[in-house]
């Protein structure tokens, strides 16, 4: 484990400014949800591998509503931040502001909640520093956060029962 | 709007087998989260765009817990198929096994759902086919999938106010 | 060598579903002939993998006609499955089907044979499970499959004696 | 069609050196045989450009017999040229050598001919120029190409013809 | 024209963090210069963008001086600013820090400058608005930047010189 | 170190042939800026290797003026040729070429010198083979390389010092 014991979120922060160009669209210009989660994923990786100083896993991604269309020559901005820590389990906060460079007006396109797990040489979960929320916005998801966790572990055993139910139908 | 009223949900099963390579892992040499979202999206879309045939777009993706990791040399099959149809999205049912080819095992790596919508010349949200279940399997999906879309319409409000909450925070 | 002394052809087979994206082509919309060949070859792979339960490497190519033009917006599926055995080699039958979505009309785009050497950890060819055909297709590809690999020897001897004179060439 | 009724051969020679790094390569190191595939499309398609002067397509590859494994630190030299003409039809020869930089040994590690036609602006296939051989290496490559034109218009009857049968299987 | 006389210097920051993952690297394990280019490249364009609100191309890059290599595990941070405006064309300083998770220590690995010119959509430069600095950083950079620009309007002619030079020796 | 004490200019040259698509360019079709710079660091990489034989890293690269637009199916022809040699470092002398198919008119659309330096197993910069100009161009080139070998020591030391001075700024 890692000596420091506390980190502040704001200094897991971790930005990422991406272009749409015609090769992430699809027939109506509008970028393909799986490029969006795939540069997430990169932007939050970053982000807990900062609070871990080692390498991480994503364990689970929480549900994303693609509120709005990101359209060719728009501007994203992934935002990452680790917004609450467990045991070696970390929640990455993901907020997708979209802009249209032509009149300059952003939007949130999607919000999502990501969960990552620090590993150590073995490959086994490792303890991780917590992080200490500042602002009103951090505290808020910082606090949200317990119950979030609490959902996902009734979810997961939804999902490991949803496997063996679909193992059988083998 | 297209004249067939409806299609059997087998017929728009796809399937993408995939090897694992080192440029898609990480330092322990398990496959990107981003990495897998991004075949998933893609082998979704083809399912849902099969149904439509016309434009789709992602609306939204539920939760995934990725229960194994893959690892480098694994052979990863993603299996999509539409599960349910609204009037213009339908639910695409997500299975990724993975099979580790020098001992033949094969596991369920994760599973999901994502809602597309199927939009007309305008990008306007426009009728689809209804999908016939057919096998036990097929309709134990499309009978709870209800459910998960009444959730789905709750969890999207709480999205739009969450994004509300961010952006009054800039 | 592997414990296992057969395989049923049916078991190696291998399926890969694509749409092709305006990336993946040319100034007339169509696929790229060395994108297709790609991605027959990392199918065609898969199918010797599970197989040969260890590394593979391709051997040869047979030739490829391509019959039709493969445009923006259909779905390719490429299928591949070991077609016969010999010592360390294999011959791996690859059937390309397109589908114009629109009017879900499927044909076949091309079909091809590739050969593919098992190796062992030294990097030396080694002797794989022999494959069995069931289906009256399989047989027929099985039976067939011998004059291949004779015609494929006399090729390669060819090859080698055109490098030979390229080579003095230089 | 173009109004230059000749070019030399020579002047449609293509050349693409490339270094081999490891996310190319499969667990031996070696070059995967679908990314050579892909190079060789590529440059193909540029000796076939340079000739028609307009767009052109894949309309077929010669078997390729993969002489010598290509590893990490060569550099592959891709080289082009178009070897014979028909009317809309050519055939461009390619030769890959790969070098080992440390020893500088090099050694012809594939031969093969892929032919292209040249297509209009309707997409229908366009007269082309001739090529004049000059050295005597260029002489014998386009003297024998006429017996492989014709061994090509017998395969590809033969191709249609699996086709077909494989069509029906269905 | 663009109605916006001015926009302070801050508003173009653009920012790309990236983690560094093996196939980016060379055999010692270090990032190419080519790929940290292209990111270079891409995170400039934003910030040129986002003043021009409209298409830009890159005119020149200074040269780049590479300090520190960068690792595989480190994340690199491309920030890039406008830093000066001429009528059509700007400058864009870009300032590369990498970061060593482990022992969280971030050094400068490289700083440039890069020039883009705005165009009209008939593709000819286009006036656009001027920059404002604020902070000592910034005023420095913007001071500093004319006579960078007047020697580059010498370089650029010495370039089309050497040009001359080289086509004539064809 | 390199038994060979002295290596003829020529016999380093490098040549990458690359057709530009539309994935490669922006909203007017032309080339990106960062896609070039990415194509001559890996021509000029395989340039230095081929003098080195062993590993290379790019030290820094000159300014690049982009003379002309390269457009959507142009070919871009980018040579590489070690044009001067110190103990470890080597100059690479860069042309790039683009040529307009269909009129085939060809021009010089940049001229750049990058840097190189090779390294032994330990990273550590080790000695290189000289280089024997023989044509008056490469004689030319080899001859102006002192003056600009001794700018660039100039220049590295004004990198480090305003690298120094953003440092603080921290
Ligand atoms: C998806 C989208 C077209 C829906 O548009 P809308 O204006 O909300 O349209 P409607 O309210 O009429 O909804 C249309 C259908 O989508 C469904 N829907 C909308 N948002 C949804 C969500 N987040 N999850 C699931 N279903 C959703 C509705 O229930 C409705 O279903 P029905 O027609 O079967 O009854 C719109 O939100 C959008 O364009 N989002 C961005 C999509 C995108 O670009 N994805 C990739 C992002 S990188
Ligand atoms: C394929 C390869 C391993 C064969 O090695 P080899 O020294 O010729 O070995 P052998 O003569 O013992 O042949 C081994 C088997 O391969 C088969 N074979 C060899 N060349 C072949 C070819 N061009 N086409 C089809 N089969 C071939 C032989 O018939 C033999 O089959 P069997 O064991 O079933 O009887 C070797 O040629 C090689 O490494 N080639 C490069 C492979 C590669 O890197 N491909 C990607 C290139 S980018
Ligand atoms: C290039 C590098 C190895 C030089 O190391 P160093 O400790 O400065 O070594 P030295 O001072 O002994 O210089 C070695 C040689 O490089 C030359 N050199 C160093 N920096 C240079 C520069 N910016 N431009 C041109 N030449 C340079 C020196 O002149 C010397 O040349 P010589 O041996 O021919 O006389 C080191 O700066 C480095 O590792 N930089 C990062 C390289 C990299 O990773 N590039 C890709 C970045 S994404
Ligand atoms: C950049 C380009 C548009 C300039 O066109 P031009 O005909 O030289 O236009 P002008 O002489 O009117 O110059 C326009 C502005 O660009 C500036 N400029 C031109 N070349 C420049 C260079 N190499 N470096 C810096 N600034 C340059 C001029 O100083 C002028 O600035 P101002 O308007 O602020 O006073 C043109 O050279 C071009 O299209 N180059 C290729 C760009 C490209 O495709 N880049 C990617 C290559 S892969």
């Amino acid at each position: 484990m890692n000596e420091q014991q506390t980190m502040a979120m704001r200094e897991t922060l971790t930005v990422q400014s991406r272009q749409v160009f015609p090769p992430d669209t699809n027939h109506h210009g509008t970028l393909f949800g799986g490029k969006l989660m795939a540069y997430i994923d990169e932007t939050a990786a970053i982000a807990a591998t900062k609070l871990a100083r080692g390498p991480v896993v994503t364990a689970s991604t929480d549900s994303v509503d693609f509120i709005k269309p990101i359209r060719v020559g728009d501007v994203v901005d992934i935002e990452a931040m680790v917004s609450w820590t467990g045991r070696s389990s970390m929640e990455i906060f993901i907020k997708i502001t979209s802009e249209d460079l032509l009149t300059r007006t952003k939007s949130i396109a999607a919000l999502s909640f990501l969960t990552f797990v620090a590993l150590d040489e073995n490959g086994k979960p490792t303890r991780i520093p917590a992080v200490i929320p500042e602002t009103d916005e951090e505290k808020w998801l910082n606090e949200t956060a317990i119950k979030r966790a609490e959902h996902r572990k009734v979810r997961k055993k939804e999902s490991e029962d949803l496997a063996r139910y679909f193992t059988k139908g083998k």
